[in-house]
């Protein structure tokens, strides 16, 4: 069987894929351009942002597309479901480090670390900053799926209290009460943290707006780490300097990279970061025991992890 | 009964006390030096830094201090304890928000916020950070105590391994596996985090030495929100620059104020915090808690909370 990886994976990770599975051929690509046995794959593993529907049409031989990641927007959705070829993801391998990192910006807002760090540069000792505690606090999150389910164990951990947003408002474990996505405004009312991880989708792009701000706590902080789109960026920049929240820390933007002079760099009460919080040395590895294990399924049959409905896009 | 505090506490806090004890006569001070009524004071809440054996001999009808924080290291406890003055503390209170400042320190150094504020201050958007996670890293917690149990049950939320350190090598709950503090270059050996909350007793003053950095990790980080003098800071300097561990992140140093020009503070490997990690505006009520009910077991009898052995001065 042709395996086709348009990305190179570290030369100890091939090399194990391939004692495991002596009976296939596998071909490690730097990028899918460079890819000369394209069009025999009969499994293609991708990052997912080079696939095209011409690529689709040309690749005859195509019955499986594994994403070494979770967003799967920029993939011809259309052709793939023409075709019947099975989608799977690497959903759930981005909860340990993007739950880290929420909760590192939430140590980083109520322990005020980065006045920490301009004290330090100046040489100034000062223990009269008020600092806080995340115990006792309550933290609203935006999408209950594995991460925000991971970041909510986490809040839990802490002592805080906690509540999620999704579609159906269903009971998931770790959240002490449950909004659906139409009850947005009592959801974040109470929330000294609003955490988003949704994914862009036709319901999610521009769901939060002026309104959800203005319900908001004035000493809110707002932490996106799902898509840039979720808010406009002028409504996100009028709820910041109308003082609606105290603080957005913001990893993802309507725009990637965040563009030069962009008035989210400099405003003291936004913090950037870019697009990193599920970036972790783990990455590859965890994916690729994901794709061991649907490469066993492929062979021998049993039971795919992470299937993507094409249908729904998720 | 004259109960005189030598602080004071918000009007709020004051006006409950003495709604809830209304037979008592408390006395409100903003230092020592004010406090018209202590010759008469039997009962006396203090920082615990204020008192002097002279001051000890002269309130003659004292018969319990509140220390409403944890340190008594600068109490005159010969004198006290020839008086057989009960002293409590405020022992406990310290752990939350001790325990979340060393989580935001520890996810300070995998994420390398430091590193993304400096990136974000210069408007430069940088994917290739190789960030880490906490998860499956290991943390050694030099002192088993309050503090040092809850760090160690947040690192296991975070799925760490523990490793802590005690006088007696007993187990201590949260913790994988227990040395004692003649055994400290094995618990710290293959530790990514050396954490301190050890107070400064004979026993610990020093007690880091130079074959203990040696025995750590190259990628270690040290992360102390004890006492400063638990290494000399000549030791720790050389550990640095020589590499023994990555960072040091310290919060209490052998003279406070850190002084001006101190080498620790441009230091690129060591990160300089003013002896805040205990501060929270939580701090007062919940000392406050613990000095309600050990004044309701002063007037009716039962069992203190936080009584400190003055022979031991802990």
């Amino acid at each position: 069987m042709n395996i086709v990886f348009t990305f190179r994976p570290p030369r100890d990770i091939q090399a194990d894929l391939q004692k495991k599975f002596p009976n296939e051929t596998f071909s490690f690509y730097k990028q899918l351009d460079e890819a000369q046995s394209l069009l025999e794959a009969e499994i293609l593993v991708t990052f997912g942002s080079d696939l095209t529907e011409e690529r689709i049409h040309e690749c005859e031989s195509l019955k499986w597309i594994m994403v070494a990641s979770a967003g799967i927007e920029e993939m011809p959705l259309q052709a793939i479901r023409d075709r019947d070829i099975l989608v799977t993801n690497a959903r759930g391998i981005h909860k340990i480090p993007m739950a880290e990192f929420t909760l590192g910006f939430m140590l980083n807002h109520v322990k005020r670390f980065a006045e920490l760090h301009t004290l330090e540069q100046s040489e100034t000792w000062n223990k009269e900053l008020p600092l806080q505690e995340l115990a006792g606090k309550e933290v609203a999150i935006l999408g209950t799926g594995a991460i925000g389910q991971e970041i909510a164990r986490l809040a839990k951990a802490f002592q805080m209290a906690t509540t999620g947003v999704n579609k159906s408002g269903r009971h998931v474990e770790e959240f002490d009460q449950i909004f659906t996505i139409h009850e947005l405004d009592s959801a974040v009312r109470g929330a000294d943290f609003i955490v988003s991880v949704l994914p862009s989708t036709p319901e999610t792009i521009n769901l939060l707006q002026q309104e959800h701000f203005e319900a908001m706590k004035n000493t809110a902080a707002f932490i996106n780490i799902g898509r840039g789109d979720l808010v406009s960026e002028l409504v996100l920049l009028s709820a910041i300097n109308d003082e609606e929240i105290a603080h957005a820390y913001l990893d993802v933007f309507t725009v990637e990279p965040l563009p030069e002079a962009h008035p989210f760099w400099r405003h003291p009460a936004i913090t950037v970061t870019p697009h990193i919080s599920s970036v972790t040395k783990q990455y590859v590895p965890r994916a690729m025991e994901i794709f061991e294990h649907n490469l066993r399924c492929f062979i021998d049959g049993g039971d795919y992890a992470n299937v993507i409905d094409v249908t729904k896009g998720y």
